[in-house]
């Protein structure tokens, strides 16, 4: 089986702009793209299934179950229209990545998009009283256009990598020719802690650069609400290693 | 090499329905499945095979050895045909999940299947004096024909995911149009424990449902006979971890 | 890359009998089929390269190296041809089993032959003063083939899976319609430990299988020749988890 | 996603011969390959991307960042050109070294490569006050070519494997009819420790081959301005465990 994309309604977009929020460090990038979801009523049109996530499915309150999947979600907007990425998870091989962020960008590529904003936390290891928005680019000539959004752009903090889809959607979005900016919210970086101070500066962030408006006064409790979710797909893999009658230990030798 | 069925007999089914019953928590779903088979006296028409299996024969006290398989079985019945999947194991690796339930979807929808139900067990961590059955389903619809079995449709209990086929094969039978259930009794989950009182909870539920009658008086005394087979199954990953030179290790389930 | 058979002389054998002997406990098949190689004075006539095995190349004393290969041989013999496959290694992952063993029956089906005798070493966990070859087949019409040969089928024992080619070779063997029967000869099991009585013992019943004399008073003198080779692939594993600057873990989150 | 090689300039090369210094042991053979990049002005003309690298980006200082990868420069020279593969990283996974490989080797026979050499650390596990250059051929017949050079054709050390791109593009190289030489200077073998005094001894017998004249002056410095970049992908592994909200292991190794 392949990473699919399954398009539930036929759109035409004007100048897309695609921005992803997939879980990762502080949930930073999920919960900020959920928020927007909400807030700007915004509509499923595709569905993305993988090989590389988890064999699982998620069983709802209501008890109906779904395996698990990337979404997008899309909206008109004044200057241009707005593609969001969000999702249960991310892929949990190496390869997996490379296959689901290429998949991704085709896509995308389809759909006319020539720009990407990636969400995600960076992990500071300490609490940050206030939290600022560091930012990556794939091309130095979007350092201009961005600078003047508030981002910092690495002139005081060390970070070296950004992992996942986050990353990978920047650098292989060069092989595509799309433009790419990261924009991570520091956090402490606790493991399945959702951060939502980091989730507002970046949203705050994000809307500048949509040139929209969003209402952020409604984030703590939308979070609160998303918790639930979350946590649940958050403890599926302690789930997995606790619950499962043996966990398999892979065959290699050398006999 | 990819996962391949091979149809052993050509057959012409009548509103099939297919039930999964494969190892997992307390042999739950492997050993109702394997009842059914041996009291209905049903037919095998095709065998699973699959590198996502451990690569490895199982001898049998005959000297004669066969690779790991999973089994279609079929039998008529009055209302609609029954075909059930049984077997050795479930993919050692994530991505074998899907690939292998994608294949099963693939066979099942050739046949004619539109409904699949999934058996298995709900591992509780502690003895259940009277075990449910929890079940959960692919399509809200399905609640509504499913809740007068005595199924428990999640009021009492926080079970939040499915790992394996038993879930697959509801998520992605959502994408080939097919209706799927899956009952889980409750069991305490101890590995390599083999559940009867739970798999007895669970048939009764299925032969409601399948309309047909099934003495259970046989059960306890069949799962003792089974326990010889399914011991060396379940035994199969502690023997190579012995008797390989020196494996490396690598955390995989099954659900 | 997929796994490759490189042929390197065309043969035309006349009903040829393929028989396997790969590191393994007890490095007993290896031992066996190299010894058969040498005395036999059997000619090399294909190689076969694989993803699936180590990424690394083996230096010889002359600094000259070569990339982990399995070997075929062969030989003319009275009734039947007869074919050897023996190597430096096995597929390191569960998946690359299959895919090799796959590669080979279609490789030995092309060359025409039917029974495949695979080798091998079952480890007792003690030391074993006579060592039985205890057996195996894939078909039940064969015990009365080879029961004949003092081979052990199954009375006393309670063995209940082969692991990696020699059991896949006969599991796999089936889907091909080609017979097969493994031997294995019985040995303490420790790891990096050759055994040439296990390997003697072996080698006896296949020669009266195979209808040839074969001199084994040289085989002690051989092994330790052999040695130096077998310790060389033997420690490969454990010097790469050694000397490697930095082994990495693989990159699985559910963020 | 496969392996890609992303040509970015035609070229025609006379007798080109490649030479690959990708990371490894005390990073001998990527100090030596960036070294002669630098000093021989050369171009890049090609780049590699692979799914079997880590799925991340590296940011540079000024904030952009590139997804991790593999490149190929090239320089005209007296005799034959030069074509010069190193990078950021080598395959995570065993088959991800067997493809990178293929794809690398298929490229050079296009660009009408018949000789590979390639470059490395030998890890001594002791400091090494003189370190000899190591070398292992393809074939027999390049020993007579190469031991001229002052290499120390394994008289007096006990090397048996070389793992990774270094040993795989001679042990495939083979199947693609391309001589092939590997030079190893002895280090200590620390993990994340650049060895300049092994990289200058390598570069020594190099430049002999290839009948350049390299000023190997700027060596030390160049490895001290190259540090800062080396330890950022030094440290990604480290990064990776410390970040991700839980990873799971698995043994990896980088030759």
């Amino acid at each position: 089986m392949e990473t699919i994309i399954k398009q539930l309604e036929k759109v035409k977009l004007r100048k897309p702009i695609l921005v992803e929020g997939l879980p990762g460090i502080g949930n930073v990038g999920r919960v900020a793209a959920g928020y927007l979801v909400s807030e700007m009523k915004m509509k499923k049109f595709a569905e993305l299934y993988s090989p590389h996530f988890l064999p699982l499915v998620i069983i709802h309150d209501d008890s109906v179950s779904h395996v698990l999947k990337n979404e997008f979600y899309y909206c008109k907007s004044k200057n241009r229209d707005i593609i969001i990425l969000t999702g249960d998870t991310q892929s949990i091989s190496p390869e997996g990545h490379y296959e689901i962020c290429e998949k991704i960008l085709a896509f995308a590529q389809k759909l006319g998009v020539s720009d990407i904003i990636t969400l995600g936390g960076f992990a500071e290891g300490r609490v940050v009283e206030e939290p600022r928005v560091i930012g990556s680019v794939n091309d130095k000539k979007l350092l201009k256009i961005y600078e003047k959004y508030g981002i910092d752009f690495g002139k005081e903090h060390s970070i070296g990598t950004i992992v996942g889809a986050s990353g990978l959607l920047l650098g292989l979005g060069k092989l595509y020719n799309i433009d790419g900016v990261c924009l991570m919210g520091e956090t402490i970086g606790l493991p399945l802690v959702t951060d939502p101070k980091a989730a507002d500066k970046v949203l705050q962030v994000l809307a500048k650069i949509l040139g929209i408006k969003v209402d952020l006064s409604r984030l703590e409790k939308t979070i609160k609400e998303m918790e639930e979710r979350i946590k649940k797909t958050d403890k599926i893999h302690k789930k997995i290693l606790q619950e499962m009658p043996k966990p398999k230990e892979d065959i290699r030798y050398i006999g």
